[in-house]
């Protein structure tokens, strides 16, 4: 639904000739800068301007995924497996250490 | 189903001790560049590779929409909500002028 | 000498191809994500680390400000000026508010 | 001199307090986030919003490196060394490829 939603929007504008892969990744890392910044000073954000920020990373990052025929949900789990393989629980539990270097 | 997953492989690890709001937006960040990295030098980009990346930046979002009580379709189609009125389809169709040059 | 330094580098690898300005600002995004990286799960880093990254940051600024025939101090300088016009020192001392909100 | 004159303008608004490293290493990305959008849809960019852009980018830059008792200049240098090492001419020339696939 959410996906039809946003067809419909870029369909209506006209917009899909401006969202190639790359202009939509760019676009992902434009919107991730605005949600840091709202934690650019202290731990403490607004939760709305975190909200709507967070929203925008989301929107490109759905956006991206429809333009490369990918969805959302199964590239996550994907790589959920991936992860798991490289962080085993015996050796990441309670650590943030990086993988090659566990 | 995504979010359950997520949220068993962070709690198997105990990571959540590292998953602070600010955290997790600075990971969001880390992650759209290793995306946007893909895209560097032309435009053209293994589709294997943004899927993974992708797939990075879409978990780190959820991860922080979870720990702040936020439901991400519910967010993204609130702010689809503000950005049809930034942008209304008779200005902004064909263009990709941001809303305060429209 | 450091800008003689880098365009001799690129020179002699024939780089100057790659470096549009849109593809040396995507460079400065990602290599600021890989120093961002570094403070990812806490606030200290590796300093050796973090100077390789911040290098980084850096010879990409300076060659985007080449590309454009822009010199490094001399915008800093400039944007100073703006800033201290933004942030007078009566309102702005000891606070890290953004300037629309002070 | 561009040293000097950062310092006295943080010193006068008593803003050290929030520039620790990893602050300042959150502002590069942001600024680098902004400077990143001038470029979001196309190539071409207006080069006053960029060079104002450019110059957040390298202040906080400069700011880092002060803070951490490094010399931009010499890490750039000292970074450089290891590129070169990493880029062998007889394999790079004219090509964007990544090391570790020269």
């Amino acid at each position: 639904m959410v996906l039809a939603e946003l067809r419909q929007f870029v369909a209506e504008r006209d917009w899909s000739q401006f969202h190639s892969p790359a202009n939509l990744a760019k676009s992902i890392s434009v919107e991730a800068g605005e949600l840091l910044e709202q934690f650019q000073w202290n731990d403490d954000a607004d939760l709305a301007a975190v909200s709507e920020e967070l929203a925008d990373v989301l929107t490109y990052c759905y956006l991206l995924a429809d333009r490369l025929g990918l969805e959302p949900h199964h590239i996550m789990l994907k790589k959920l497996e991936q992860t798991r393989t490289k962080y085993p629980v015996s050796k990441a539990s309670g650590r943030s250490t990086k993988y090659d270097k566990l």
